[in-house]
């Protein structure tokens, strides 16, 4: 009889947003006539730039020509024009990333969940808390230890090392997901220092960076000194680029982020992540790929952030009626987040019930990310402008009627 | 410091195909003018069929328009649309698959290398030898015990069970690869009652059924009674229908596939994938998925066919030229790959350099699929025509030449 992982028996049974998924199923099964705002998962709602889109085309009329048709790339980390773009873009905010740093893949959600496999099971893993389930879920399916940074209402819910604690390899994200709180180079320095002092790696997931307006928050890990000798960078164009449906993001294994191995010897995590991938991926579809070079265009840059403008307004939207209605909040700025806190103290489910029943409307419960997300709900600014102003004004009455 | 993996500085430092990839780099470095052949990796040449192009377009068009446009899958097991297509699929070759047993994918590899996820590290696993490099890296990646059931030329290269040998996982692999060997439904009979006798699970990868041409082999291990008790299928696109720069396929985990849990109880294989893509995977691009359904349509299986058929001929002209010079081989017929004994006792990568450097053609050493791969050598039918007729004359000099 073949032996299970049984860790997996320990999880939850479904992936969080499966879960609401099946929730709103069920409401619409007793609800037929409900009209269903959702604000839950952080899935955009604006289709795919023009410019991106001819670029694809192009790529599917290759595939078609004898002369033009790509198979199998050679190395499965992306084409060079891709690559290139890429390091052209972290330039154009501060961060040297040279083109062979850079793998391309499917999404972020693949690589941040598979690059377990690289690390041994005795490693002492710190996430932040609430965060992205599956920074948790990977480690909890390899029956990891897991220790918490909390992040909370105390500290604007970006929470800081404890100097006291030793780790392995941390979990950041900023723009936060799922509260939209964002870190400064200043206190992504002083994780840097931390991680340099515990002989850590940092797991950085930048898929919001897009979204930063202020000065002084990096667009990435890499803009902050001393990064590139301890950070992954994990990035997606779900979020920049409207690809949550198009499947394309890259992972930053910088040149100098060296290991020992237990024999003494120093190991290239790059190489490591290389041979793992090599076994298990064979690289992103080519017309995918060349979508997503057209994203680092100059007209592709402007085309992608009247959508991120859009998104912004409807984020701001979203704050103003927190901020009208009294009720605590962060993100909602440099973020498509905005994490309130539950009206009258109520549990995050329950307020899950309470809206999606009297309001038809969906949200995300903070609970779902973490045991601080306790009391707390996520909203994104990812839909329709009115209809993000009708969940509002639903809202509104909702939280005037409790 | 963070502990790596070290089952990964156990491997062969890269995976096989770039190890040769980088020798053809060398070579080409040193010969500038040399008019290299690639017989090699088993890569397709030929373009993408009109209908799949077409259906692959009017997707991304989709994902231009508000109304159209798609973003995250609800369930990222592909869109009802293209299981319900592979699921016809099946059904025309006499195998019973419903659209709830399938996932779609970015090509077999992926799912290949990531199902050893779900299972325990303490499993005996079972091997024929040789044998895609997959099946093997990514057991040794999790330090399992991995046993091998010998494919040889007393056996044709169809290894069949040892019923005095214990095994909990056991890959299969027909049309094989790199052999080109294939299973009899009676053959595989004998693989079922083996698992069956051993509550095993077998991993059938059935990656190359579209070449098969004779009757009684079948195209699905769920062609054979029982399968469906004991059996995960894996296939792909790439070889179907030249996607190996499109990435798309699909894995079949039955209804009825349940494996005990250590507390007794009953655990859905299927349910326990699920919950691991769920957290690691966000299933494929909307408009890859478009295309991958035109492959099911009748206009699609009749231009995929032109295709195979024309790689089939190539493989028919290897096969006869391996039959003229006297060289021992299978594989040619149901299968892309003629796998063949190397002149004169040669080793497999002695006889790969020789090749390259006196004749520039390309093939792949069979070491590099297991030890009783030694001394055979892997040709691919999924070139050019006139290059694989140039590549015969030039093989036919060099072999009369030692």
């Amino acid at each position: 009889m073949p032996q299970l992982n049984e860790n997996f028996l320990k999880l939850e049974k479904n992936y969080l947003f499966i879960n609401i998924a099946k929730k709103i199923a069920a409401f619409k099964e007793s609800n037929p006539e409900a009209d269903i705002i959702r604000m839950g998962i952080g899935d955009v709602t604006l289709p795919i730039a023009p410019v991106v889109i001819d670029a694809m085309k192009k790529g599917c009329d290759e595939m078609g020509v004898k002369e033009t048709f790509k198979g199998y790339e050679d190395s499965g980390a992306g084409y060079d024009f891709l690559r290139e773009a890429v390091s052209g873009y972290y330039k154009s905010f501060g961060a040297d990333v040279s083109p062979d740093e850079i793998r391309i893949n499917d999404g972020a959600k693949a690589d941040c969940g598979n690059i377990v496999d690289i690390f041994g099971n005795d490693n002492v893993i710190l996430v932040t808390d609430p965060a992205y389930p599956v920074y948790v879920d990977s480690n909890l399916m390899c029956g990891r230890k897991i220790i918490y940074a909390d992040s909370n209402e105390e500290n604007g819910f970006a929470a800081m090392p404890d100097d006291s604690v030793h780790a392995d390899i941390i979990y950041l994200c900023s723009p936060n997901n799922p509260t939209g709180s964002v870190y400064t180079a200043d206190q992504l320095k002083v994780w840097i220092n931390y991680a340099k002092k515990n002989n850590a790696i940092i797991i950085y997931d930048s898929a919001y960076e897009a979204f930063i307006t202020e000065d002084g928050i990096p667009r990435s890990i890499y803009c902050v000194e001393g990064a590139k000798e301890v950070a992954i960078e994990m990035c997606s164009l779900s979020k920049t680029a409207g690809f949550t449906g198009m499947r394309c993001g890259y992972t930053v294994i910088p040149n100098d982020l060296i290991v020992k191995a237990s024999d003494g010897s120093d190991v290239s995590v790059a190489q490591l992540w290389g041979r793992r991938q090599g076994s298990k991926f064979n690289g992103v579809s080519y017309p995918v790929q060349c979508a997503a070079a057209a994203v680092f265009t100059e007209e592709g840059l402007k085309q992608i952030h009247e959508n991120i403008d859009y998104y912004q307004e409807n984020a701001r939207i979203i704050a103003d009626t927190m901020t009208e209605l009294g009720v605590k909040f962060t993100g909602g700025v440099n973020s498509p987040y905005i994490w309130f806190k539950c009206p009258n103290d109520m549990d995050s489910w329950e307020f899950f019930d309470l809206m999606l029943n009297k309001t038809a409307v969906v949200g995300t419960p903070g609970s779902g990310f973490g045991k601080n997300g306790n009391g707390w709900f996520r909203l994104t600014a990812f839909g329709d402008r009115q209809r993000t102003a009708e969940a509002m004004e639903r809202f509104k009455e909702l939280v005037k009627s409790i």
